[in-house]
């Protein structure tokens, strides 16, 4: 949240392929595409004509919305959805407006146009850590042999190689990738469960109903979830280890490039307004900050987990405040070590020369 | 952070008078001042010449970034101070442009700057919380006197009024206002210390700089801090301390406001998409989600206390990812609550009549 | 950590049997368990005699600690594998002495015996699960039916049933057991890595120890991770997803029980030394508070992801002052989770009868 | 919390003088003053008589406790009030047993202890730190012209001096001693409101009885306080400043203390178990490690702001699981740090020497 404000902060820690799918229009594009699929699965159910759900997929491709209704419309309701579908309605027209968002809530489709969007961010996660975990054995073949000094409780330790080094970084992402493979069908669920959950509006259909969308939309099936927040958490959780291993890394690379270490050379050193022969290793101290930063995010969102009764505005509010900052985080540090990686050298100890 | 994004949930969670503060034009704007400031306490100081310090304040007011270049210089070097002086010179000119950012170092600036904005969010926040306790205080005195039920531990308890309910939010925002008096003198101190925070560059007129700009700012003036971010970490825990107070009134009404309870009623309820009968507590529910967000992110901001040696690019980049959010979640809360306690009554508890 | 102070507190919110796995008497003797067998790997691989490890299974059978020698050598040293190996190897006497912890470093000897405890853990962690799971099936067989009222944003919404409430809680009850599963042999792995994680000194046996002394202690094997704390780490998420789910159970559970709301009725509730009439939903309000807890934990746990270098002392350490309450934490929650269920009734809510 | 277990690591991050306030006896302790205070108060005030006073003091001094009942009066309702209240008046005995814990609730009894307890722990941090201050003081006159590098963003930067360093971990200091001072007198209040905070039961007497328990209590005197918790909070972040400033001169301390650095010498390092030429700088690691863990719990020390309704037992006893692990961890830290400054001799840099 909070944003406009600063987008140029974004330039170091951002990422501008998660974080568009985060942006209004992301959003709405989302919402938009979860109605349309709502709407052809209580068709292919029986639930509203085939018709209508024509009518409002086509309303759906060709909607413009009214921005600042839908912020008021926010304010006042807590959810975006009220307002939305009332838009959404009135683009579709008589007579086949009330087949819009029929027997579906609010949580239903603000739910299911997350894990949508989780879905993409899924994609590019999985791609950028293969990226990263290739880079790492590049430099493993390439700098492998390099001898340095391994250090303990901050305390020179004994030689060991450059090899060693990396496989402290790659053996965790290793594990990263193969975990969020068997999280991702657990979370890219489609939401589905009418105003409390049990899809009673839906009429013995909800199951029929629920497993079209999911097929339409490329998530899975199952009972609705939105009172059951253990998915977001652990995906939260993810995003944090895999900050935190990470952070470990750009931790690392700091302390090897220290001019008394000596055990790293940085490509892109960032310069100082006051000392033009510094050369910052920026992007490694950004994956500590990044790390720490989604360690205390992660926190935070696991207070949602208390997400009392049937719907939790307080609880739900806060998840929105704080799992797309996690998810931009995670991503924006995948580049940073890439690019970190891409440019490192690293140089033979000269404590380990005597 | 990660904002643009997420403008249309600042309609729910934000706050426009306090995000404006955070804005990168509202940054570059807090810059120059700076770096005026600076120039004219050195053009006093015999450091640079008057001339100098003129073409500065002129160069600086009719200043038109490159805002990519700041970005890149951003994302190159950790903080924006380095391209942002390059393009101030250039702005100068020859050949006053070597006297611009003299014996000052990025954090001089930015920490500067920060603190200059902090003072007019300290500002709105003094002036809300003042509204606040006026508001408490007209409720107290017109529904002071309804007959509610106090619940302890979930439970009823025994019979007590409105003005004793209202008294235990009264009392700690009656303390938080004290205490903000108290602390900004602390907090809004010019930083001033150059590269490694010795003044060493500015020859024994450190302290006469450092005084001068307070002055042309209207900033504390003191030794140079930027390594020492207690005040910051302090800065933080105050508008934790104040939106745990504003969570839990916004606890304590959304509780009253059951419709088993009804012991209060609301102006505004959120609607729902599926069920029009409901009138949902927004504001209540939102000031709970900002005093947890708000906890969690101090607990990360003080992670930033351990701020290594004589500038930790690590920590220092927490801080931007953190108290910006804070600010304007502080600050959301306030409004929140003000329209939330204009908007109630309170009903006689149903359980006292029997 | 801290504890001998609290005991009492234990009463309400500690857990004797995982408590009981982090006491010092458990801690040394899982250190003793794994360094005989340590002394039974290496002396299958040929790198001691038989009779010394023979010697040492001895020696650790009837080993009688020095405790301030220990607590010293755990102040002065960071980690009390200096004065323990001192101790042994005193105790093994000559010639054997030499034998004892042969090529391996502290955190070999820390680590395997804290997951040697976690996998006692998490078979206490497995059943309670399953009884939990268990009693709420009971619970949703008897009082499924009962009708009761879905809140949603704290508000009246639509009539379900407590079978309806029921699955909300059992459902991801049923995925923690799930995910433990598929968790556990991820993290129940032997560290052997050496002063550095090489397994140098183990001249290419390394690798044959580590999977032998997986065999001797039922253990997983695998290459050293003692720098790689992210299954520290997702086991900490574990809990604390485990402990949330519960705390939206104590929230729901408290909230139901309100005198105003009705729709739960507790068998023992807690006494107020001022209102004899009141039943406070103690162990309800334990859930939610453990809940935070762990949250709040999960957090500083991830904090410690960033594990400079070949060994982080800080790092470590705070795992150390952080895991120990989470799985205790976690167990309390179970139990309490488990009476609380056990003696709680589904009364037909009021509202609904209108 | 989760202690006994653990009494061994307290002799690496634990504080014995400050654990000691935490401890079953020292709880008991406290309680019984309050109640004893509390009577003398109110037979000032007219409301027992003398004689049941003096009868309850004396009952107080001889009290010989059922712990086992506590723990089990403490599992059931929560606290430990109602069963303490019965074991006290079962000692005071005919006739005067009634007039024990008069028209109180167990709040007013267990945080006016709390706050007689956080007194003596005041009074400690309050000595350690003017002992630190001290220490580092001393350390500038010896090596304050010592030439060091100093180091921003992890790379050499210019030249400064030993005091120059010392100055940034020292002034803060400075703040936090004068900051405690300001916020003690607002924490060390009475807390007296009976059953619902409205002194209700104590019938027009409630201020005098307070400000005669303040009087015989050493504390000050205000309104009932017990569901306004942003005094314990404020005193959080306090600790966990001050630990973060220890935290940040500890990191400072192992950074210097790397071998290829060589800036600073320990006198006490650790001995490694594998690697006999290792001197480990764990007690400036200990300190980054209680630095972060009081960050994290500061976080979750701030959820408990949120203290709903009259009395929050989720709240609460969250609060007792956080609260007096962070006082001893601060008091452990200005311990460690105490003992680091007094070993350490700093190096002139061996790159200025260039």
């Amino acid at each position: 949240m909070h944003g406009q404000s600063h987008s140029m902060l974004k330039a170091l820690v951002g990422d501008e392929a998660v974080g568009a799918f985060f942006s209004d229009e992301a959003e709405l594009s989302a919402l938009l595409e979860v109605e349309a699929a709502l709407a052809a699965a209580q068709a292919g159910a029986g639930l509203i004509g085939r018709e209508a759900a024509q009518r409002i997929a086509e309303a759906c491709r060709g909607f413009r919305p009214d921005w600042d209704g839908l912020a008021r419309g926010l304010a006042q309701d807590g959810v975006i959805v009220p307002a939305f579908v009332k838009q959404l309605r009135a683009a579709v027209g008589k007579p086949h407006d009330k087949a819009v968002h029929l027997g579906a809530t609010s949580q239903d489709i603000i739910d299911t146009a997350l894990v949508l969007r989780l879905k993409g961010i899924i994609a590019i996660l999985e791609e950028r850590m293969a990226d990263l975990i290739s880079a790492l054995r590049d430099l493993r073949a390439r700098d492998g042999a390099v001898r340095l000094i391994a250090h303990t409780r901050m305390q020179q330790a004994l030689p060991f190689t450059g090899a060693d080094k990396i496989d402290t970084w790659l053996q965790p992402l290793e594990r990263h990738a193969e975990n969020l493979e068997a999280l991702a069908p657990r979370l890219l669920v489609v939401q589905l469960g009418g105003p409390i959950g049990t899809r009673h509006e839906l009429k013995d259909r909800g199951g029929a109903v629920a497993d079209a969308m999911a097929e339409v939309l490329g998530l899975g099936s199952g009972p609705s979830w939105h009172s059951q927040r253990d998915r977001i958490g652990e995906f939260g959780a993810f995003l944090s280890l895999l900050s935190g291993t990470l952070g470990k890394l750009g931790q690392d690379v700091a302390l090897m490039a220290q001019n008394e270490m000596g055990e790293a050379r940085l490509a892109a050193g960032g310069g100082s307004s006051a000392m033009p022969h510094k050369s910052n290793p920026v992007q490694a101290e950004v994956l500590v900050t990044l790390a720490r930063f989604n360690a205390g995010l992660l926190g935070t969102l696991h207070q949602a987990l208390v997400h009392e009764n049937e719907r939790s505005g307080a609880a739900w509010t806060l998840e929105w405040l704080v799992l797309p900052q996690m998810a931009e985080s995670t991503a924006a540090g995948l580049s940073k070590a890439q690019a970190l990686i891409a440019g490192m050298r690293f140089l033979p100890s000269s404590a380990d020369e005597h």
